[in-house]
């Protein structure tokens, strides 16, 4: 099939647009002071490693929290934090390094109704800017698919 | 030199009396809202791994958390917090497993006058009572006897 040059353009045209769709996750202002979920080290040769290797630990807001604690369902508004470290592994302790990213998922089932209510964002810790496109979000969100009887979420709240 | 049998006697009657000066570190009600200064995995080979060896995550009430961030200075009431799990390593990735120990330190400058105004405690997670004897607090302090410059407190607060 031969792709008419309007089509073409139209199509470019249109990837900026879901790039700012995208970018809709903000920064998550206060996360420091949201309850901690748990934390985890992702070390060379997990399938992830690339993406989000080294020690994480994962804050959710306040209706985040509710919806760990209710069997993972998540209203509009839960934000789930997923704060990237670099693994510092040395005398025998593997200890937290510089920040490497902070990643978040935001529930909206309007904004995000393509990727079943969940928006996502990779946000560089410095410039506190999204780097994540389209299709980086859609490649989250095909990933997480996998969770689709908890909501779409991989972490759980550990037992107190 | 040989002590008195009734120096002997003394001593270990007094050792009940601090073993209950102690057992004064109480169950951190409410901890996992406190806010999470960080995490870190120690791990076999590491001085302190028989000790608390595993994945931790340290967290703070309001009070200590405004002594990490004003220069580790610790008013009376701050209380931080050593969760501690099984450190389960597989897959390439080292997750939490069962909780080992909840283990507090509790800032009270005349109740633990004699080590410097910090109390110990490690709390069994099932029975939320303490296991720490007299003897293992000054233990304990001794070893935190070299972070005296930073109020004797290990952990610091990451940068936000």
């Amino acid at each position: 099939m031969r792709i008419p040059a309007a089509a073409f353009l139209a199509a470019l045209a249109a990837a900026p647009a879901l790039a700012a769709d995208s970018s809709a996750v903000a920064w998550p202002e206060g996360y420091r002071t949201w309850d901690h979920v748990k934390s985890m080290v992702i070390n060379k040769g997990h399938p992830l490693y690339d993406m989000v290797g080294g020690i994480h630990s994962i804050y959710g807001n306040p209706k985040a929290i509710k919806g760990y604690k209710e069997g993972k369902k998540f209203a509009d508004g839960s934000v789930i934090v997923f704060d990237l470290f670099e693994a510092v592994d040395r005398d025998n302790a593997v200890s937290e390094g510089n920040r490497k990213a902070v990643i978040v998922m935001a529930k909206d089932s309007r904004k995000f109704k393509d990727t079943n209510g969940w928006g996502y964002q990779v946000i560089d810790p410095k410039t506190k800017k999204g780097t994540l496109d389209a299709k980086g979000a859609v490649d989250c969100h095909a990933c997480h698919t996998q969770m689709k009887s908890e909501d779409y979420v991989f972490s759980a709240w550990r037992v107190e």
